[in-house]
């Protein structure tokens, strides 16, 4: 195949197709699977935990990552918030007709190098391409198996009264790095995504703390503030925030104040929010902070009795409530 | 929520992507899983098959079924090209902004007919909206678990000279039905969809059969033309089919003759091609037979010692090569 970008042809079940997914994405993905049967097989585990996502951020380049990056490492931390360690990944993408094929092939690249980061595997996928104008360059879906190691129990209905609250680094990185690309601000802002595979750093926390650990839950779209509402209604109680202590690194915090946006509502790729029992909080940080994808951890909270709500106890020592937001912050952030 | 169409603010991780999820899907697919969090779980099995496709079929609605129906059937029925039992189903949205919430519903009451049909539930799923102009309506991606029976192995790689060569009945249907639809013809031509999950009929087969079936393959895009070179490569056999011995619908062969196609290269998404040791012929074919949906199985062919090539016996006696196309012949199928 000598075309350079993608053609509807490349998308209908033939020779093209065969062509195109031989050059870009087993050449780079490829695996132990069997190549061409529709689906992988590879042996099973205890404890299944099962997740998928779609991927359609624009830009599809940014600083600190790309779409293909980003597809891996959100399925491999949605596993990780079922405390289960990666068995394998689906990759299925969706093609405008015009996308150059060497941003495909940057792409896959970028997935493959993350997949290893993250140890593991793409076993599966699928390609379609849609005319010009009926997608954005490129959508990609993942979906992932992993096992839950005996023991790992960790849900969004686990936080009880009197557990503590953990980030495990500054929040907004991604959100904020997206947005000043889209902007037009990234030079000045030097924002990079935090875009990484967290399985590492919560297999490490699981095994300092075992049992201590209750909620893990990556706060992605909408934030931490999402994220901790959505924790709060599943466990039925309420959550008490420290708005000072909630790490964000000053960039991100001066871009906020520039584009009118709360850094608790800002997307993150590479942060986790982690529940633990309030006896085990110091240990539980210093494991975080041992690894070097979490060396910023901070305790940034508290839950409490309660009725599904977010508390924020602001800077200025007042309370408001941290409600989910309605209406469109961030579109396409991830 | 009471807005009649999908905006971009629905798919941003707020309170309106919440209630968007619960009014249309929690509601028609949501099982036993804990609501709201990021991965599904449940309990592992021996050897397990894994798949994912992205469905862009255009029209959406389509005589036979929608973009639902075909996202559950394609995914089971990729399952059991493996031979597996489906444990589980994940289903990914990509929205364009303006898409009637009703089609969605009906959407989604689609899917959940299909998934009781297969016996499946969908365990986890995604939402993403993109503004107009960025996707065609909706856009569907699923991800399937499944179970391989121990004693089961088949695979594309499994053909040998002396096998047969069986369809699980008439070809085409599939891609007509999307076709006539899109060119205005659905009424003249009554063609429907075949679009059905298929995991039960090849149980039963696998039960009859016992060790007998070396291949299966769901002919979907490309039609039985590219599955048939798939399978003549990964197995290295040369496969001979018969032209008058498959299976076609009058209705199908007269649109095929009226748009100029092949339904050799139709999509089917409810038929398997099964290939089978030559000893056990009548036994798998009478076994598909007896199921309802293969009713109409046909041996329409044999393996031969051979290097990856499909070989067509006209209705005119003739040998031709039936390779696989090349250039576009049906985008959007499924």
């Amino acid at each position: 195949m000598t075309e350079d970008r993608v053609l509807l042809s490349h998308g209908d079940g033939g020779q093209m197709m065969a062509d195109l997914i031989a050059r870009v994405f087993v050449s780079r993905l490829g695996t132990g699977s069997p190549p061409g049967d529709d689906a992988a097989r590879f042996a099973g585990a205890g404890r299944l935990a099962f997740t998928t996502d779609a991927f359609v951020v624009d830009p599809i380049f940014f600083p600190g990552g790309d779409i293909g990056k980003l597809a891996i490492c959100g399925t491999v931390n949605d596993l990780a918030t079922a405390g289960a360690r990666p068995i394998a990944i689906s990759a299925s993408f969706i093609l405008e007709e015009g996308l150059p094929v060497s941003d495909l092939e940057r792409i896959a690249d970028s997935m493959a190098e993350a997949a290893g980061d993250a140890r593991v595997q793409v076993v599966t996928g699928d390609t379609k391409v849609v005319p010009r104008g009926r997608a954005d360059r490129v959508y990609i879906t993942t979906a992932g198996v992993g096992e839950v190691p005996p023991g790992v129990s960790v849900s969004g209905a686990g936080a009880r009264p009197g557990d503590v609250v953990l980030v495990s680094g500054p929040v907004g990185d991604h959100g904020l790095s997206v947005l000043s690309r889209r902007e037009g601000l990234e030079f000045e802002s030097g924002i990079e995504s935090d875009c990484a595979p967290l399985g590492g750093m919560v297999q490490a926390l699981l095994a300092a703390v075992p049992g201590a650990v209750h909620v893990l839950r990556d706060p992605t779209r909408g934030g931490v503030a999402g994220a901790l509402n959505e924790i709060a209604r599943q466990s039925g109680v309420e959550i008490e925030i420290v708005e000072s202590a909630v790490p964000v690194r000053p960039a991100v915090a001066a871009a906020c104040e520039m584009l009118g946006l709360d850094p608790l509502y800002a997307a993150n790729e590479g942060k986790m929010l982690v529940i633990a029992a309030a006896e085990q909080a110091e240990c539980a940080l210093s494991a975080l902070r041992a690894h070097p994808r979490a060396a910023e951890a901070a305790l940034i909270g508290r839950v409490a009795a309660g009725r599904g709500r977010v508390l924020l106890e602001t800077a200025l020592g007042t309370h408001r409530i941290l409600d989910r937001h309605v209406g469109e912050q961030m579109p396409r952030i991830c």
